[in-house]
């Protein structure tokens, strides 16, 4: 498939005339053709005005047309074959192996959405039936399903260039809710997110639906980010990238005539508590699942482990010993744009010259343009807590180890964290106590805690929670993977006293659609 | 039981330092003993620290102590008898009936989420067994609940000063999920406020609870509120009251350094639609009802029924002609104090003014000094579309009537409306087609959509919806009326590998607690 370097506004291919982007290939720092001129506001309203239009009709069609519609946006993108493996390897330096995952990744989690639509459990009914026998006072018929917020605003993040970008999660849980999506593609990997779009827009097309159910677009800058939040039609936004960018976005949306909600998944620095029995009794092969888990992809995921925790003496030494030998054994890998690798370079250049850390180990320096070279550091409690700026998230393979004097220590430095995606406890049998005490403040700083894991590897299910307390999200109650992402594209309507013939079809005696539902506060399936 | 006029901070009485505030009796105009010195940031910090204290002990107890404390709270509020009822009609105005209506109401409320507590639908547990075998990567056992966010600000509402005050539906769901609550109590009823704080107090005590789970305060002006929205240990606020209000708490909400949610419900007119069959059929029986909704406790009601929408022609007429007689006929009632009578003037007195207001018929003028006058308006759709204003809620008993060229214009009135709580259809057979039409339009309106009745008289149960869009509500995907209303102060945390021995009870094998749960996305009982 050619790129052509356009907008994609329902099914229409339109040349942008603004600023244009274009992607580069990190691992030579040359630029990719085509160039993609950006969108304005103009752009910005065309998308919006269709998605609009969409709603009306997308919002209520049947359960089996958009699990289908879920399914056959999976399979075009399947269709899109070895091209977009390719042109993704480009644009993001990521190996094939990781791409080839990824893309199976995006396809089950459509094709995950697609079940969880058929299945209802996402319409929440409850039906309260009247009692028109009811002393002092009768009850009336009430019935309550959730409905579709109205079109989203979905911003691509570069480290998923498929699984949370045109087609990723966000997008694949709004879609599933009934709300049309129009996403603003990330400028790093443009050819990518166009074969995608493109992927989805001929899946609208196949399936007959109304063309403003999904755009794709692309600008410089953040201001045609800030049109699309700002349009009034936009009713949430889903969002996967840098603090700053997350708190624009969310400033953005409370500021407008009617504020709307923000989904934003900023930054996590991961902490691992390392607990004393299973240091001692397996401190070196931890070290060996640390470092693997801090190198996995560069360090360039929302849950790479950047913090650890232990308390001093010979078994925290000696795992800093083995993660230093494993740090420096680790070999370059090309990061996903050069102001990524600027980033970190910053980030990690900052902690090297911090009077108060000290450098464990870095990896080997790798020869490309922009490689990010692995590296551990490590500084006392009483040091990380006197400074804020080390609990900064380093974006790529870096981490920070923090001695503590004591458990007591372990404990005040779990509680002074701000909010995470994840926490990680290592333990054995005789920790058990231990992780008993901490797992109250833990669950008051993360969205998920893992025993003897890492937090890289998120699974996309029905239990997972991939959010978090702020900063790590903007709004802790919800998740941005798993089936519950779909909540948040949702709201509830009660209906009172209606007609039998005017009721949903989610709400209707008989339960057509053979949904689970709480009948008078009762759970029945 | 003598009023001491203090704060309640934590099992303390405490004498604030800052202005006072004093009820005052709206049918005299009198002031009403005790005043009671207000607190500010000292009162606020210590309020804040007992709760966060408690929190830890209080979020974990189990189902059983929860569920228990609750019922002990709406004893307590019963073994206040005939005092809090006195004091009360002293502070409010309204009718005893009302009132002892409206204890029965927020002792029911209690006991509605003592069951749901015991029910465990509010947990939300989902478990994703591991799947060791499953290709190319294993999958490992993730299991997820809900817990309770931190401590709760609830802010006492006026209309409702027991139902929707301080032990009322925020402070009765928040304490259901686990929170301490902090509740800054509205000055119009301080004294009907300690009585029941000082019941929920006694509850703290008998239940052996930690004393911040509970706290009252007050103060005068805007400052102990915002002082206790800003506390950075409060996680959600809870409010009933003005635009003005709540958007001033949502501001401080999200400029801390860790925004939080606010539930803030707000305004709402409430548009009852009089669909042609039923005009025609029953016209008179509908204004009956319309005019008995819109007097009903001086029409200070969030879901007061402030405007319909209807055809222009002889039934319309006829229908205006009924409605005005009602209203003429309707006597005047005491409003709750002299700030809302004094807003209600002002807001009647601008649409009386309105060179495209047409007045319909007032109703009996009282004699007391904070008397609502009942009043009915008319406007054309043209008239209604081209000033916003004319969309701005006049808390009372005041309505709009508006009338539209045809059905075409109906709808387009419809989807020009804000955000609100309630939309209306009186509708007959013949009228089921253009419902159809309509339904689509309000559900993106309202957060609750009743046929045939009136919106006054929210049903506390399970399917319940009162929310809506903004500026109806901040949060369109809650309510704060039923049991969903829980959700609100819940937040996902999902558990990764995690020994069985260290799994909260709630996601044990085996299913302790007796609760539904989501097994790899399929429901069970």
């Amino acid at each position: 498939m050619t790129l052509q370097g356009k907008l994609l506004i329902g099914q229409r291919t339109v040349t942008g005339t603004r600023a244009e982007i274009q992607a580069t290939d990190p691992a030579t720092g040359k630029p990719l053709t085509p160039v993609y001129p950006g969108g304005g506001e103009t752009e910005v309203d065309q998308a919006c005005a269709l998605a609009e239009d969409a709603f009306a009709t997308y919002r209520e069609t049947s359960l089996e047309e958009r699990a289908v519609f879920l399914e056959t946006i999976a399979s075009e993108i399947e269709d899109l074959g070895d091209d977009l493996i390719e042109r993704a390897m480009l644009e993001t330096g990521l190996p094939r192996a990781r791409l080839e995952g990824e893309r199976g990744r995006t396809c089950g989690q459509l094709r995950l959405f697609s079940s969880v639509v058929r299945a209802g459990e996402w319409l929440d009914v409850r039906i309260d039936p009247a009692l028109p026998e009811r002393q002092p006072l009768p009850r009336v018929d009430l019935r309550q399903r959730h409905v579709a917020l109205g079109p989203v605003a979905v911003f691509g993040a570069s480290n998923f260039p498929l699984a949370f970008s045109v087609a990723g999660g966000d997008t694949a849980s709004a879609l599933a809710a009934g709300c049309p999506v129009v996403v603003k593609g990330h400028s790093a990997h443009p050819g990518t997110s166009e074969l995608v779009g493109r992927a989805v827009q001929a899946a609208v097309a196949q399936c007959k639906l109304p063309e403003g159910v999904f755009s794709l677009l692309f600008g410089a800058g953040n201001e045609i980010g800030q049109a699309l939040v700002a349009d009034p039609r936009i009713q949430a936004v889903g969002f996967t990238g840098s603090r700053q960018g997350g708190t624009a976005l969310m400033q953005t949306a409370q500021s407008r005539p009617q504020p709307i909600p923000v989904y934003a998944e900023m930054s996590s620095i991961n902490p691992v508590l390392l607990l004393p029995e299973a240091l001692k009794n397996r401190g070196k092969a931890i070290a060996e699942g640390f470092v693997a888990s801090l190198t996995l992809g560069a360090g360039q995921f929302c849950t790479n482990p950047g913090l650890l925790l232990g308390v001093k003496g010979p078994e925290l030494d000696a795992f800093l010993a083995a993660a230093g030998e494993a740090v420096q054994a680790s070999t370059a890998q090309t990061m996903l744009t050069p102001g990524i690798h600027g980033a970190y370079q910053d980030g990690v250049g900052a902690l090297a010259g911090h009077p108060r850390v000290r450098e464990v180990a870095r990896g080997e320096a790798g020869d490309g343009p922009y490689q990010c070279q692995a590296a551990l550091f490590a500084a006392t409690a009483s040091d990380f807590l006197a400074d804020e700026a080390l609990q900064a998230e380093v974006f790529g393979a870096s981490a920070l180890v923090v001695e503590c004097a004591d458990l007591a220590e372990v404990q005040r430095v779990a509680a002074h964290l701000e909010g995470q995606l994840t926490a990680t406890l290592q333990l054995d049998d005789g920790d058990r106590d231990l992780a008993r005490q901490l797992l109250p403040i833990l669950e008051r700083k993360a969205g998920r805690i893992l025993a003897n894991g890492w937090p890289t590897g998120v699974e996309v299910c029905h239990a997972m929670v991939h959010g978090g307390p702020y900063p790590a999200t903007s709004d802790a109650r919800t998740t941005s993977v798993g089936s519950a992402a779909i909540q948040r594209f949702l709201r509830p309507v009660c209906y009172q006293n209606l007609p039998a013939g005017l009721l949903p079809e989610a709400l209707q005696d008989g339960n057509p659609l053979g949904v689970s539902r709480l009948v008078d506060g009762k759970r029945e399936v």
